[in-house]
């Protein structure tokens, strides 16, 4: 996808081809930083603090994060090390694990000598891998929009709500929930995308709303509490998300807040489908709701927000009184009965095993 | 209630007995201060930017609005510019248009030079009415949430989620949806509040955390994306928001986002009550999706946040990126499907117009 018209991936190797570069997402929109990794503890602190988010993104940045750290030390305890620290930052993202398994056991066959040259070359795979997925989910997410609208009748436009930030900022490229977006709108549909907020994190007005300013998708910002109100009055044709895990039976834990919009969805007949890149589904877990541990953040995160002041400095300001106590849950988990499908790389199906299985029958 | 131990109205007249004070309520919580309205002008800035809100205080600082005009002016003329000035402010406040039609009837009928006399004592009486109202609802909420805690299992403290601010901030004194709070709170029981942040103008985060905790509350902050999961997770007993407007078959529109936590409540089976002051109700209207006008307010409510800096200054920051549209819906209504109880000053009914009407026999 294009920054200021120049095309990007959100993580690259450097032209000294070991260390790696990042956007470093925190200072969106108001300033496009990138952040160069050299070390394992570089990764941990990009994924932990949050340069680099979302699930397909944190699993290639923690692939180079193993790479990184067999430059330095390749033998078998650092190996380990480099696995636990990486795997400990994010609990929720099951792609993390995904990626850290593949590389441990890949890398754990080989001799210390070769395990550096081999990271490098997975995490480059890693990445080609995701973009193709996203690309083949935006293909498919996009004949599901071209329906829609021609359902609704062309040639008004399709009003799309998305929740949080799966776009290209949380992949390596084209996105999630985004790609079919990207797609319907390379294809001439006009597309309308109603960005909501997504606070505590602010990932829609910064980071979302960004990304689809810099491609010239239309779209318009809305706090997270509007979505039920534009969908009680017919504002929205559909709503695509991302997802952080999927478990096998089709229950979808997402930004928190998901679950909200999916209940709107459900009680105004609006299609709510979800962008899912095979990682991202657990085959480990059936039930999300009980099945699925719940990160809880740092409360500053809610009480205190960046933004741009009026002399153009990104500054932080506190929202709450002193002395409230503050929770910061950052996800939830949206039941399959309230989701109309998921956009996989290989097809659209139910949320349901019976769905997800018949399209990656090697899983079952 | 109290500010830093001090007994307060949020509206109340000046020693000179013509100008009015109430509490300028867009520097909370981070500064306590008052404001002095002289004139018709003053009393329509307060209400439009929102140095006052909430449906029952807007009512009453219309009031004086009109007690202001006629200190000046007390001429047919002038009652009626101030009447529609009044009514200009904010749209969807049924109260404000309950109260100036109730000053404007009251004063048409006497002799100008009788008027400003007239409307200073109304006004009062409208603030002590509404006193009375809030103290009813409270005493009435209180028996609802004895009832839920004793089934619940005490000692454990009953988790009460409420959206917005519908504390005594939003009226002269009590609230609606925080009244029965603060009586259970004195009652002895154990409450603890979810107070739901409430973007974009953090009402919740401000204010009612603000005012809990003066009062010595306990209470948690969380963004609005969080009450879904908290109700998946049976950590909500109760829900209890306040209402701009209630039609009469007991749709209420309430603060945007109301809708999403009453979709959650009813998902999770968690009673979802509103605490209504009868001039809250619109005798007018029947069903509130397609007879309530929502207010759309400007767009900068959502790009720019207020807040207090680390040199203690409060400090605007923009958070979206230039060039992104923003939509601002203030409101959105909540089906009466979806609401288990009517917490009115006369007693607790079902959301329906046989509720309603039982309740208030002199309105069939």
């Amino acid at each position: 996808m294009n920054v200021d018209g120049i095309p990007f991936r959100t993580i690259w190797l450097a032209d000294d081809k070991w260390a790696v570069h990042v956007i470093d997402q925190r200072k969106l929109p108001h300033q496009f930083v990138t952040a160069r990794l050299e070390s394992l503890e570089d990764a941990v602190t990009a994924i932990k603090d949050m340069w680099v988010r979302g699930a397909p993104l944190i699993g290639a940045t923690a692939a180079y994060g193993m790479a990184l750290a067999m430059h330095v030390d390749p033998t078998d305890k650092n190996l380990v090390i480099a696995h636990d620290h990486l795997f400990s930052t994010r609990p929720t993202a099951v792609n993390l694990r995904w990626a850290l398994e593949d590389m441990r056991e890949l890398l754990g066959q080989l001799s210390p000598d070769l395990r550096a040259n081999e990271a490098y070359r997975r995490a480059a795979k890693i990445c080609d891998d995701d973009v193709k997925i996203c690309s083949s989910i935006g293909e498919n997410g996009l004949d599901l929009i071209e329906k829609i609208w021609h359902k609704k009748g062309q040639p008004e436009a399709i009003n799309i709500l998305t929740h949080c930030n799966a776009g290209w900022l949380a992949t390596v490229d084209w996105g999630t929930a985004l790609s079919p977006i990207y797609k319907a709108y390379n294809a001439g549909i006009p597309v309308h995308v109603w960005v909501d907020e997504t606070r505590p994190r602010n990932q829609g007005s910064s980071l979302t709303a960004w990304e689809l300013g810099q491609q010239g998708v239309k779209h318009t910002i809305i706090v997270d509490n509007v979505g039920g109100h534009l969908m009680q009055h017919g504002l929205v044709d559909l709503c695509i998300t991302g997802t952080d895990r999927t478990t096998y039976s089709g229950d979808v834990c997402n930004k928190i807040g998901t679950y909200l919009k999916a209940l709107a969805a459900h009680d105004n007949n609006v299609p709510f489908y979800v962008g899912l890149p095979s990682p991202t589904i657990d085959w480990t877990v059936y039930d999300g709701l009980s099945g699925i541990p719940i990160e809880e953040r740092d409360g500053s995160e809610v009480s205190i927000v960046s933004g741009c002041a009026t002399d153009g400095t990104v500054t932080d300001v506190r929202l709450t009184p002193e002395g409230s106590d503050v929770a910061n849950y950052a996800f939830d988990v949206t039941p399959r009965r309230l989701i109309t499908g998921l956009i996989t790389e290989r097809g659209v199906c139910d949320a349901s095993e019976n769905g997800l299985r018949n399209l990656f029958p090697e899983m079952a």
